[in-house]
């Protein structure tokens, strides 16, 4: 659990009582106790109030909503409120200002809104935290540090060129070896002097194409969004530090963004006590892609259970058109959290406010200001039934027998390329590997190059573009010791700055995958081709033929055996997809992008090669299944995200259902968007 | 009339001798007399040449074409030539030049392109002024003073700032009370300082999303669109002033552009002695668009009639595909603004220019250079028409039982909100429902906060999103007295600063309409609700079922009946139309966007409630009729929009038709483009 | 030939041996002589190794790759290594960095990233090119001097402002002309200084709208595009005229690259001891726009033989989807540009680069490294087939019947214009001319404004929206003479300076055209008129009507026969086609844009009238046949670009077919991207 002080699901969310008056305040208490609320995230945002001009503080206020909280048995999330700075210390200290990557010098205004390397901006927000720490560490209502808010502005100044060249200083030792990394002797780009290197922006190596950003220098830009990555959690960390000066056992956090690209979340998560994150699925998306993405915020910390920090009680304000959560679906998608490890259930907000750019995104308490509203009633619902589960849940951890690697510098390198296609999405095609293996029902994580393979049974690492070093070492062995990998086009292509490994693709995979692949061809997304199943494999198949697109590997097996191969083109009748035997494992390389429909008999095929059991023996599509486990109990969820009603049969032997507390056997239904946790 | 000097109606058009050789200048009056014009607007573009250099002036030019225009029994509509300083007073005074919202300073170029802040342009611009008023205030050309020139860009320099600043401690006194107002608790925004406060900027709280510009700070665009509407107003009202103290009878205009957003053209009426606009319909719409914006611009001054200040001869050059007007084209729109209240019939411009960005936008004399084309002789032949009408149709009033409210804040708010929907459209949703009260041909004004509503028996504020202090007192006496108001969903959700009023949506308006909006839905545009006509309603409406989209209101009926129910969705069954008793009146809630076949249906309803009597019996569609009014005479205007003949049945009794001068009665058939002015 | 020390097909490409260790150069050695390459461009991007500092230079490395080159036979192309300047420089003396058409200072990135109005990059270029000159001025490998590489970077600086003022006053010599010629008399433009003028920039005159780049000053903007085209050059004759003085013998060229708005390459072409150009078509594109781009590059200079200096061995990289080039397509491209008069085949690259932006695109070498790959295998066979030819047909010269004029200006003056339509695209156009007649099979050049027209048959000038002096006499001449001359919509609108030619359009041509042009109606694409095929001419046409859009000019005939009428619209029944007879000759008007079926059969007509034989009696669709001429001797190319086998009746008699050797006569069969070399 999170903090044995409060051993219960955590309920509740962003509380910005500074935008209201104080006579407010007591009916906001009236309300968060009818709706089951335990715990108010404050001062997210109240720099400016707190710090009124340099050297003049005032906490008042905030120790007045801390003694509310503490003084109605409701726990505090405490934010540093450091995401934005007051206008008057921007004015004061232009340099904390960033600079756009247009070259513009940004002014006043949104949100993380600084230069991650400004000395001034640190020194500021470590002397707010210090002010923080020490005068709440004590507070009765206090159980988790939230740093700032959704970090994530680069940066383009001169500080940071500045900056820049230090870190590549200190990674790369020399001039010539930045040369080297980032071969300029490509179009007579080489550096004599560190003094040379720029941010790369749009006045420079940057460019823009049909609304897509692009590079004529990957190794430079890969460089710089590292650097960026790490200068933002270097604010984070001084932060963090003094936080645990005053503070060492309270748990320490900031809000993630799921697959949010700016930012390195696999390094973050080391400086993290416990992983929290804001989840705002589009409407109508694949339940899969939630899921996805709890997978990976949970794979950030090994699978520790972690924090839902946001989540929209019902419409958010900022797409383009936004659609309520329908009845139900709000307490759907809050037990797909936990059933991924979440342990707590958090929205954005808690009281709706009257202005500012958010004032129409949804609230437990809405702008009508009372509970007779549908929101609240099924918000005050589910806080009843998290209240009833208690914390028998907390600490277990997630069941899984497969798994998806996923790394930021792949996916910076991946699509900093130019060539052989801009159709290649990287979150997309690590989804769709999801997708397929979690439509197995057999557990399937999400993880970094740095964790344990050898867990699972199922390894995909699909488009694993570029090769860290020791990362095929250990990939063969999780094969040699009968591991099934999974690797797809687009991969081994490139080392750890971007300069192709020569001699034949994909690189230093060619052994585990036992093939060479010689061109890689690549054609508009509606021309498509078709895989020919063959050879043995026909027999697993449903169907002969399946579509594929974007990418088309020219394969030359080299050991391997072909699975399917090309219907059409010039390499009709050639591999597209193969399988490697190596040690006691196996290599499946899918040489395109094969429909879904593919992958799941694909992934099919694995799972029973690997000997693994589906959770559900049978289950319907639109049902969603995990299982937790927390010593010799287990926890198995099922989840309907179909709008539909939908029957689904248990495994053998009678269950206890949880949320109604009856003991289910047999087949059961489940009404649109409804759950059952059965414990065993 | 416009100036009783001139008591005719006035034909003619921008006309530029200062581009061409004086030999051609003989021609041009030749041409004009054949073509029946009487007045040409002069002097628009001719600062550079006036003033050659800092207090250097040639006026000589300017004084031969007024007098030839006098020798021709032509007469003058005189411009201030303001809208375009010459480049040698930018280049000597920089502060002229406009900023704009990326922060780039702007060079010469195009035209308003001056900031309306800068003291030196208004110091020239009046200088200017004095001197052509002191000059020509006796010449006998002289009918009207044109100001500058389609006015309205936007600036965001230093010096915008700072009047900004001195605009905002005016109105609101306090930075405390700036804060309350901007909701700057939201964010940290906190001011402290008045110095803090920028130009609302891409450098600061603008940005774009898919190529439409959005903000984080609706409170500060706010305030900003108001303040730079102002400022423009300045520039216009401080030549205003200088030209009234030589020429005080003289009237004094400028050219508005319809629903033109920049500027609060309602606010700058009152400044205007007469409306002027240019009317540039786009092919192909609805000609009901083109009839709002007449409505409108005869709104701004409470129905007093209007000039048609330019219009295309045929085609423009500045759209994508410029289609000619086809024949009898020009002349039926000319004939719809004279049925709207104009008293002019103008074109951009009379001799079509040999280079320069407009060079192949049509014109009254065409490159070709004489008389011998279809557009000269159809301008001839209105001329003809024109003449012939003389002044009997002068100083009529509209006719209008209807009316649809319109008002530029809450424009700007309404568009400004983030969330629910970027779908929405005022001025398209506003001349939705003019559209459709129109076409129940009842007469239909467009009409301002301001306005009197109790001449109307049925009043449509649609998108009411901020309601001003004042105005739902003003309502609520319009329905308690008997009259018909039409609101919407998005209506009464905010104060003058984008506040939302809490307690319930839609604020201040749930008295009058007897319900309580709970949800906002959105959805796009795609995705189609239905709504199911109820009860004794059904009988009035051809269909039971229309479409619906983009809104849907969650509604509680609070005294309200439904008039109709949502299909689908979790709404499914519960209200989306409601009407309610209010005093001796009814106002009509419809909480959704129905298809336009629903507004037909409903407005024909509301028509027959009140007990109005259509202008014709039975107007086939394509037809428009309107009615002026004049003494004991009136005037009924009957326009065949359609490519096709139509027939209609005229009132009872007979008439003379001024056009043929002819006398009708019964039925008649109008030819394509066909006109009919029918006189009892 | 283009230097007889190298008389062969040259066969190779651009080499970048700086990028790789040396221990790999000798393997390049081996494969260069496995695939038959005989020639190496070499030094492209080598100025930052070359010129590590001011004043220090270093040579080593090119010496010995030079030397490398000339022990294994293979010839040199060397580059001038100067478009692209060291980071130092640009550093040291920023001037050399240019200003976008934002405004915005470029840092370093790239390439052609250097101002041309830059004294001291045309000095440090000058200065590095002496050097070059000097020092391999007798090297036994080097046969060719490639200046720079890929102009066209136009520069907006306050420098290039200064030399954009001294050009105007070259060439209008007062401020009073450039405002006659700017028609700034217009919206009140006018210039009283010579430094009011700036370059157009989006700060001044340009615009954007929906992605394209608009102007408010047509006659500025084109004059910017004639000065920067000449500055640039400047930079290329700097570089020449320094070459010729230590090797007045060498050809020089630099690569130009088809159809390339920024630089007007028939005034290039002048200074270009032979052409060179880069040609990269678009998958699945027409190959009649191939053709069109090898006709319009061998017409830049009269014919002359042109070097292929740069293709794709099989795919690029920086498409959006980039596919590989097909089996046998590079070597139908390869035969499709000698057909054309191309005496080279060579290719970017023939090492693939490991790093940098285009580490993607296709080498000879490929990544894995050996020659066991399609691609290698594809150009070993092609360099084997171009050995096998020799020499025999070098200094052929094409066969041409027919000609398409194009102009720079012209293109520049049109699409700059705004309005009638924004759908017109000059190159588009031209080439469907140009399609219309190739496919008639009677040999079509493309050729310039000063070209000889009388060498002709037939000469459509499509779209000649600009006449400049002289011009219309030539055409006259080239009509009297008997001459088909084929014009259009568009056409003798302006002057040299965008300015209309009053009287009637389509002004100075009316005469030869025998209409005057009243109305150019323009409708959206989609909007689609009908050409009714009139009177005898019916009996040509295999159809009655045919489709027309974008542009419909309302034509009077004076003197004329109308060919089609419309048969829709205002305009029905008047004529659309039209042919006048003039002298011994014929003028035909296309006054509307007619699909290609249209143009197919009238192109087919004219050429009957002419009397002209095509060069093979029948041929199927996707077949293109040219003809080359050496003393007696005459080359027949058929090239199948169809992807299924054809057949087709030669010429009677038997021929040679040159890459068979073989003896061929009667009907024979093409593979899909066969080719065939008839001699005779």
């Amino acid at each position: 659990m999170i903090n044995p002080k409060l051993p219960a699901f955590w309920y509740g969310g962003d509380y910005n009582p500074e935008q209201w008056p104080e006579e407010i305040w007591a009916e906001d208490m009236r309300l968060f106790k009818t709706a089951g609320i335990n715990i108010a995230t404050v001062n997210i945002f109240s720099w400016s109030l707190l710090q009124t001009a340099e050297g003049s503080y005032s906490f008042d206020r905030l120790d007045k909503i801390l003694g509310m909280l503490a003084d109605n048995n409701i726990y505090a999330c405490l934010a540093t409120a450091t995401a934005a700075q007051p206008h008057w210390m921007s004015k004061k200290y232009p340099e904390i200002l960033p600079v756009d990557m247009h070259g513009r010098k940004k002014e006043w205004g949104g949100r993380v809104n600084f230069c991650p390397n400004s000395r001034k901006y640190r020194e500021f927000a470590v002397d707010l935290v210090a002010r923080l720490a020490k005068r709440y560490a004590g507070h009765p209502a206090l159980v988790l540090w939230h740093i700032a808010n959704e970090y994530g502005t680069y940066c383009y100044c001169e500080n940071c060129a500045r900056a820049f060249r230090k870190w590549l200083q200190k990674r790369y030792g020399t001039i010539e070896e930045v040369n080297a990394r980032w071969y300029t002797s490509f179009w007579s780009q080489t550096l004599y002097d560190w003094e040379e290197i720029p941010t790369p922006s749009m006045l420079n190596v940057l460019f823009e194409r049909d609304g897509r950003l692009e590079t004529v220098a990957q190794g430079m830009l890969l460089d710089y969004q590292r650097f960026m990555s790490e200068s933002t959690l270097k604010c984070y960390t001084a932060e963090y530090e003094t936080i645990k000066k005053y503070t060492p056992d309270l748990p320490v956090t900031t809000n993630l963004m799921g697959p949010f690209k700016p930012l390195d979340y696999f390094s973050w998560a080391k400086k993290l006590d416990v992983v929290s994150w804001d989840s705002y699925p589009v409407r109508g998306e694949d339940f899969r892609n939630t899921a996805f993405r709890h997978a990976l915020m949970r794979g950030l910390k090994k699978g520790q259970p972690f924090i839902l920090m946001e989540q929209a009680p019902s419409q958010t304000n900022w797409r383009y058109h936004c659609a309520q959560k329908r009845p139900g679906e709000m307490r759907l998608l809050s037990y797909q959290a936990i059933a991924h490890g979440a342990e707590t259930i958090m929205f954005f907000q808690l009281r709706q406010s009257r202005g500012g750019p958010e004032k129409y995104h949804s609230a437990v308490i809405a702008h009508a200001g009372h509970e007779k509203t549908r929101v609240f009633q099924e918000i005050s619902g589910l806080g009843r039934e998290l209240r009833d589960l208690g914390s028998q849940l907390l600490d277990a951890t997630g069941y899984a027998q497969a798994a998806v690697l996923f790394a930021w510098e792949n996916w910076w390198a991946l699509e900093n390329s130019m060539g052989p296609s801009r159709g290649i999405d990287y979150v997309k095609e690590a989804t769709r590997y999801y997708r397929a293996l979690a439509g197995q029902h057999v557990g399937v994580d999400v993880i970094g190059l740095e964790d344990d393979f050898d867990k699972y049974n199922i390894l995909a690492a699909p488009y694993l573009y570029m090769l860290k070093p020791g990362i095929v070492d250990r990939l063969e062995k999780f094969v040699a010791q009968g591991g099934t990998l999974v690797i797809t086009t687009m991969s081994g292509l490139v080392d750890e700055n971007d300069l192709v490994t020569l001699g034949g693709y994909p690189g230093e995979l060619r052994n585990l995958a036992g093939i060479w692949v010689e061109e890689l061809d690549a054609l508009p997304p509606e021309e498509k081709n078709r895989l020919s199943v063959t050879g043995s494999f026909r027999n697993s198949f449903p169907s002969a033929v399946y579509s594929c697109s974007l990418l088309f590997d020219v394969i030359h097996p080299a050991g391997a055996q072909p699975l399917a191969v090309y219907e059409r083109d010039y390499y009709a009748g050639r591999p597209a997809v193969t399988v490697n035997n190596y040690g006691s494992g196996r290599v499946y390389y899918i040489g395109t992008c094969p429909e879904n429909k593919y992958l799941d008999v694909l992934t099919a095929v694995l799972c029973r090669e690997q000997g693994l059991k589906p959770l559900l023996p049978s289950v319907p599509p639109g049902i969603e299944v995990t299982k937790r486990i927390k010593g010799n109990a287990s926890y198995l969820f099922i989840l309907n995200h179909d709008t539909k009603e939908q029957s689904v049969e248990l495994p053998s032997g009678s269950h206890t259902e949880l949320l109604s507390g009856k003991t289910v056997r047999g087949k059961v239904k489940l009404p649109p968007y409804g759950t059952l946790i059965l414990h065993s």
